[in-house]
């Protein structure tokens, strides 16, 4: 998407043609600045320390970060090693995993002088693949936000509200929520979209804001609280949010608070859509609130804020009564009957088994627990 | 209720019999100090600066503002004028209104000489009718928890999710939806309260935390995104909250999030109460999504957050992608289907029009629209 006007992606090859580049993450969104990746330490910190995030760049990541070990040194040994330090950057990363062991894949079997080429070639080709994945989303999620827009009057605007940041950021473009945004707006429809504040962790203050201003499109940044008196006021036309996880039956797991969006949406009558990329539907689980466990993450992401003063210094101030406890769960579940539906590359969805099912058949079948 | 061991109201007249004073609550949580009010300009100035906060408290200084009025000058103008000067400091304010109307209505045919005195003696019993209202709300809302309590297996601690600060500050004493829990605590009761953020102005992470910790109540501070998730997963026994207006049909009008709580509470079979005194029910009013204005407020609240350094320095920062709109709703209104009962001085109804009018016939009857 654009910063300004210039087109970027996330993570792309520097002009040298061996350097990787990434956005700084962590700086946004008070700065600016760009992060060279030399090595595959430099890329497993940049997973490790956040510098990027979102399951499909830290994929991207991580498949340049094998590109960046065979350029220094294709050796079998280099490349068991490359791949156990990207892996221990994010243990839990179902993402990296893959993209990790799908560079092995190719480069195991490969004579030590091609490898380096090799690399560098799929790891390009996997975050094409994601760009592809997402403008895929992008277009399916289009077709819905046209039809509702047919039926508003001419000159409203169409309002979408979203939680977190299922955007470019998190991918290597486009996003997965906002890919129907960014196309909506780039084919001139008139779109305005809600960005939940999206407590603790600020992602849709600080990074879905920066990305949908940058590139121009209308929002308004509001706190959590207040998705469910825009609904009440028919002022929340669509919701669009991402996940983690959805499980073969339709269950969203999420950013903590999308469930209760979810309420309010079904409360008011209002469409509450999910898009992501299918790897991210687990068919071996059905019951998403018994079944996914929740992450709780530090108290310090409650209690301390990070922002940027008068003077332009970026500052943590602690916010809350001192002594207080803080917890801090990561994710909730959203159960599918307050799911409109699900937004994949392949298509649109009932958040349902059947649904999901006569989307993807086959992994349907082969995944299912039994 | 109890700092650290020693009591105290909001409100209280100093030791030489004149000067009044007041936390100034615009320090805390950072720090607790306390402010003389010397002047009926002092008192204005607090309210304008909200020192004080919440509608009895406001009303409370309103009250001795007038008082010190006329232990300044006792003459009709000066009553006129000390009259007008609190009125400005917060035009909207009901009780503010009320209270000043109250003191004028004492002290407009009493000879000037004995104005200083009874113009003291009814500030005081006004803060004293404030701490009695809210201490009979804490009685029957302790009934309430006992009955839940009772059915709890021994030794889990009975488990209240608040919103915003209901809680002591806002008023002389005792607080609304936090009496029950007081009230609960020191008769020796297991509780735990879960204390929503509450954005834009984090009343909760800064207020209620800070009397709930300093008074001892066992509590956890988490982000507003939290109680869906806390809901569904059985962490939850019972949510209460305060109300800026209820309509003599039951629909609650509250901090804005409120509404997002009640959907979670009645998705998962969760009672949610709303504490409130009967003053602040509109009868004239019956279906408040409709009817109640909802002040916006500027979007600096969302946008700035102020904190502590970690070198003790009190620091306000930005945390919004810079350029960014913010919209800032300060109020939502929950229907009346989502609320379990009303928690009033005068005891527990439900909320809906037969049952608040079977509670308050006379105000029913006088008040209703036709």
């Amino acid at each position: 998407m654009k910063i300004d006007g210039v087109p970027h992606r996330t993570i792309w090859l520097a002009e040298d043609g061996q350097t990787v580049e990434v956005i700084d993450q962590t700086k946004l969104p008070f700065r600016f600045e760009v992060l060279p990746l030399k090595t595959v330490e430099d890329a497993a910190n940049a997973i490790y320390t956040m510098v990027v995030r979102g399951a499909p760049l830290i994929g991207a990541t991580a498949a340049y970060g094998m590109a960046l070990a065979m350029a220094d040194d294709p050796s079998d040994d280099n490349l068991e090693v490359a791949a156990e330090q990207l892996l221990k950057a994010r243990p839990t990363a179902v993402n990296l995993r893959w993209a990790v062991n799908e560079m092995m894949a190719v480069l195991r079997n490969r004579p030590r002088e091609e490898r380096r080429a090799v690399a560098y070639r799929r790891a390009a080709e996997i975050c094409d693949e994601d760009v592809e994945i997402n403008a895929s989303i992008g277009r399916n999620g289009l077709e819905i936000l046209k039809e509702i827009a047919a039926k508003k009057p001419a000159g409203e605007p169409l309002n979408i509200l979203t939680h977190c940041n299922a955007g470019w950021l998190a991918t290597v473009d486009w996003g997965t929520a906002t890919a129907p945004m960014y196309m909506a707006h780039d084919s001139g429809m008139n779109i305005h979209v809600w960005v939940d504040e999206t407590r603790p962790r600020n992602q849709g203050a600080a990074l879905t804001a920066y990305e949908l201003g940058h590139h121009g499109v209308p929002h308004t940044v509001i706190a959590d609280n207040t998705g469910g008196h825009l609904m009440q006021h028919g002022k929340v036309d669509i919701v669009i949010t991402g996940t983690d996880r959805t499980t073969g039956s339709g269950d969203v797991c999420n950013k903590i608070g999308t469930y209760l969006k979810a309420l309010a949406a079904k409360d008011n009558d209002v469409p509450f859509y999910v898009a992501l990329p299918s790897p991210t539907i687990d068919f071996g689980l059905s019951d998403g609130v018994k079944g996914v466990p929740i992450e709780q993450r530090s108290g310090d992401e409650v209690s301390k804020m990070t922002g940027v003063t008068e003077t332009g210094d970026v500052v943590t101030v602690d916010i809350v009564a001192q002594g207080s406890p803080v917890a801090n769960y990561a994710f909730d579940v959203t159960p599918a009957r307050l799911v409109t539906g699900l937004i994949t590359e392949a298509g649109v969805c009932d958040a349902s088994k059947a649904g999901i099912a006569a989307l993807f058949p086959e992994r349907s079948r082969d995944e299912a627990a039994e």
